[in-house]
């Protein structure tokens, strides 16, 4: 596997937005069942190792995941504030849950090791979409173990496919196009704003 | 026409950031013509007068002006970094291009009269996703006529049918639900963050 040519864009886009915690919060669209656009805040946790791929976490009771298990087609629109530049990155999203993808499970369970105390108490929280639990006490739960991640939690990759990166402080503006080709190498084009 | 119950909400939300130029940027999520997701950065440009829809831009050769024509349906993700929230909008996109809608052409006209001559040049640059023009006075054409829109503009609205706001400062967090209903009427719903 080589570093797309991207990769090193989003990596100096993250350093140069560093002061930024947000910098890391991309919005990810899917498909929802009626065929009508969801999309949400999500948080990237860095690179697949060895792969292009982008880490988010999930919890299997969300309605992304049930909407990614119909459709897997997403788009990733990523803008960094400091730099005002835009990546959009489409693919194709790997559910890795509990019962999924045997080779990824020591990625699942590396991913939520990494996660925050108050990061793995979410994945027990009640049903997220259902009416809201009056008792305050169903959101503080004791935690759960540190090691071994909950049946709920998932590891969710997006294998990209084509990226859009856009420069609006270019004079006029910068723009282009990566595209993952049949052969495994990407292409790179620039084109209009 | 009353004002639907979340646009205090969004107008409080509004202010609260408003040290910040981007918490007037969206990602707009549309449907691509082949079923897959497509999502961007859009800047809101205020609601229309007298309805709760959303105002953007778009030039009528971009990708996503094609797209609406074919679907209408979207969700915007609107993230604020200051306060924390997060209001998804989904409803049907309306193009008010220069030769649809007669009755919002006043709208689409004022729209134009109130961007910043920067705004307004980019409708006359080269054609949007074509392979770069290398001469760059292709970008610096005359600018056009600040009173009359140029034929590549379009004025964009959101019309919501659902929202849907999270708030993660609360304790644990708080998230609602907005709904319009047959009667026209918006439920709220308090649900599982």
């Amino acid at each position: 596997m080589s570093l797309a040519p991207w990769r090193s864009l989003v990596t100096s886009a993250l350093h140069r937005n560093r002061s930024l915690v947000y910098s890391r919060y991309v919005q990810l669209a899917t498909i929802r069942e009626n065929g009508l656009p969801a999309n949400r805040t999500v948080v990237f946790r860095g690179f697949l190792e060895n792969s292009n791929q982008l880490k988010f976490i999930t919890d299997i009771r969300s309605e992304k995941a049930e909407q990614i298990q119909q459709k897997s087609g997403a788009e990733v629109c990523w803008y960094f504030p400091n730099t005002r530049e835009q990546f959009r990155i489409s693919g194709e999203l790997i559910l890795v849950s509990a019962n999924s993808h045997p080779h990824l499970q020591p990625a699942r369970i590396k991913m939520w090791q990494e996660l925050s105390d108050a990061a793995r108490l979410q994945f027990v929280w009640p049903e997220p979409g259902q009416a809201r639990v009056k008792d305050p006490q169903a959101f503080a739960p004791p935690a759960p173990d540190s090691t071994q991640p909950v049946e709920t939690f998932c590891l969710l990759l997006l294998d990209p496919i084509q990226v859009d990166h856009l420069e609006l402080r270019g004079e006029p503006q910068n723009r282009w196009v990566y595209h993952l080709q049949q052969n495994q190498e990407w292409s790179t084009q620039a084109i209009n704003p």
